[in-house]
């Protein structure tokens, strides 16, 4: 392709635009992710890590009954005082209800099954000796209260143990189950379309590596996007390769805004790029280019896909989704996703915790230039836990992600040095 | 139930099997743990989280060329020595190749596409005023490399970029993907089946809360378990409840062990617990109960079902499945799956990585008696990164676990006072 196309105009540096600050580019992008309203009930098994659209407020009591926290003797401590052997009066397996404790004597009982009335202890079996004909003999100091766990000590009736906007965990969907919760209420998939920009990409399996033209990449990103989508709960529909014109790209965009909460694409975001999206979305509803003060992933876009020149009032004028334009570079990609994009997923689904969460490390590396950007470096936990850097922090390296067990949150201007205490954001944090 | 049955031995305390190091039952389990064989080909697409079965040798350099690293100008350095401006000569945008770069001229180059022979260097066009007529003035020092990103910085040909026995992640995905791998071969999924035991259990939805028969409780274990599972690539089958005689259970444990690498459950494993399954799974295999010196979970069952007395040599007779019973309190079976079974699972996977990862972190509580065994507090953090202790650390309080995020793993006998520094394990860490 050698024939020169009028240029892009290029844009003079007095009138770029300002870098904002991470931290207000995800302000404002947060502003725009209104919770989505639609719940659905699904079975507490497949909960795990939705986003739950009720508060869960307990029935009953857990346990239901003060019961034995260990296999052994359920005993009335007043009748220990003499070292005598007492009868065993009644067994009492988990499941099932005794009577009252009859006065000197011991009920057998088993892990979990309710305490009899009268009885104010349990003897572990292992402090016992069983006395053929005549009984049980306790044999350490038992104390009212030993090894009995109260009805209540993990949930009172009426608590509410999980609230509206959590994101359901395995330890949560047991929690739930504990109280009979078979069903649970949880705010619907965020439904998102995944576009593919740029000439130079060529799907794997497509064409082999050794028949690659001249210039021509594999699409890395639409991979680690689709994963990292559905590990937040998304439902993908994967659009492929937008067409190379401005019709069939506001038609294929139109198409998607109207099944989709959010169309995500990355590349063709830099300012000057040439592609069809950035128009396209812009004659079907709007676009923000950011350039956004991190490094990696500075340029940015979000915008909204509506149905442009739908009669006002309409089903279809209604119809739209969010659009978000993530840098083309894979690093930058993947970092920008983690930082705005997962945030923008969980509040989108009503989650009240998308905040970063960063801890202190100490680095084993040394950094000597800090950028005037925010800095995003892959860093990797040795077995004292210090950070090691992947050595080629360039945003084309995605092996510094696949190497990596996280980032190191570093602010504009700062060197770092072995020993320094960083920030460090660790990549199973975010990933789950 | 009031009829006395003969009492299950009560074993004396000299006889009581000596407490096992959670370290040297790690170690003895996983001595067990001999990798599955069978592997798989899958889409990369869809192969997050699996172990791979192969290593993974990259065919072409990443980039494959020396490419621009931003939208500007290619140039050659020695022509800027004078500030004039250069005729554009031709445009290369990414995914076409340009030919050589004509001596006083530059290129129009985009993000991605090909350095064109001649040129060594890119200015970004935010640094060039274009003049009408005239060219491109480049406006700012430039030195040979510049914004250029060169052939196989990311990977070279013939690199090992990901390993046998590695779990993928998004990330890795993304690396397999931009060398053209679109299929990867993985470890198949390990099969386990559920079983619960426990006569007190129900169901959520089987029985309403205001109508549980006294004694009864909530099957919550087998969904935390179920979503565990789940998270670490397993198929579950949910075998249900096992009948209650020893013929049937000995028929369905015989059953699961032909079609599964594991069969695990909760409860019933105590020291003199009576149920059906030990003995059915010593009848057909063989069983150790092993006491494990940790807080919670002391109890922990490992095993083997095989086919009892299949002739030897038949297909049958090779059959068999690993046996593992957890403790019933819902947070020791939490914790001794996370500190056990975890690792059992990925080590069956072939994955080389299932240490637990625990990192430092300052305590913002008290904890004043220390256990004589190795103990796992029940913490969250707080907004400032320390550790808060949730006031109930009973092993049956599931709310303990919903509510943290972690477990301090405290040393036999210490105490801990608010600023001492412990280890910390997250529960993102070992979830994802």
């Amino acid at each position: 392709m050698s024939a020169i196309h009028p240029a892009v105009p290029v844009m003079p540096a007095a009138a770029r635009p300002p870098l904002k600050s991470l931290d207000d580019a995800l302000a404002e992008l947060l502003g725009h992710a209104t919770a989505l309203t639609e719940t659905q009930p699904v079975p507490t098994l497949d909960a795990d890590a939705r986003v739950l659209a009720q508060d869960v407020v307990s029935a009953l009591q857990v346990p239901p009954q003060d019961n034995s926290a260990m296999d052994g003797y359920a005993v009335r401590c007043a009748d220990l005082t003499a070292s005598v052997a007492l009868p065993v009066s009644q067994r009492i397996p988990a499941g099932s209800g005794g009577s009252a404790l009859a006065p000197m004597s011991v009920a057998r009982i088993f892990t979990g099954a309710p305490i009899p009335a009268g009885a104010d202890a349990v003897v572990m079996q292992e402090d016992c000796t069983v006395q053929a004909d005549k009984g049980v003999l306790v044999n350490a100091p038992v104390q009212p209260g030993h090894w009995i766990r109260r009805s209540g000590e993990d949930i009172t009736q009426g608590t509410v143990i999980l609230s509206k906007g959590e994101r359901l965990t395995p330890a949560s969907l047991g929690l739930a189950a504990s109280i009979g919760m078979n069903v649970l209420n949880v705010v619907r998939r965020p439904r998102v379309a995944l576009f593919s920009t740029g000439d130079e990409l060529v799907m794997p399996g497509d064409v082999p590596p050794e028949q690659m033209p001249l210039g021509a990449i594999y699409n890395s990103n639409r991979f680690f996007l689709q994963a990292l989508l559905k590990r937040l709960g998304c439902e993908v529909s994967d659009l492929g390769i937008v067409p190379d014109n401005r019709a069939a790209t506001i038609a294929a965009l139109r198409a998607a805004a109207q099944n989709h909460d959010l169309i995500l694409t990355s590349g063709g975001v830099s300012v000057g790029e040439e592609d069809h999206i950035k128009p396209a979305v812009q004659a079907l509803g709007h676009l923000d280019l950011w350039q956004v003060a991190m490094k990696p992933g500075k340029p940015f876009v979000y915008g909204w896909v509506g149905q442009g020149d739908a009669p006002p009032g309409s089903d279809a004028a209604a119809a739209g989704a969010h659009f978000i334009g993530l840098p083309g570079n894979p690093v930058s990609s993947f970092v920008t996703f983690l930082l705005m994009v997962r945030p923008f997923l969980l509040k989108l689904q009503g989650s009240h915790t998308f905040a970063l969460q960063s801890i202190a490390a100490q680095a084993d590396f040394t950094w000597a230039r800090g950028d005037q950007r925010r800095e995003f470096l892959r860093v990797r936990r040795n077995a004292a836990g210090a950070l090691e850097l992947f050595p080629n922090q360039s945003a084309g390296v995605l092996t510094s992600v696949a190497w990596g067990d996280g980032l190191v949150d570093n602010p504009p201007g700062r060197t770092i040095a072995p020993g320094d205490v960083v920030r460090f954001i660790s990549f199973a944090e975010v990933l789950s």
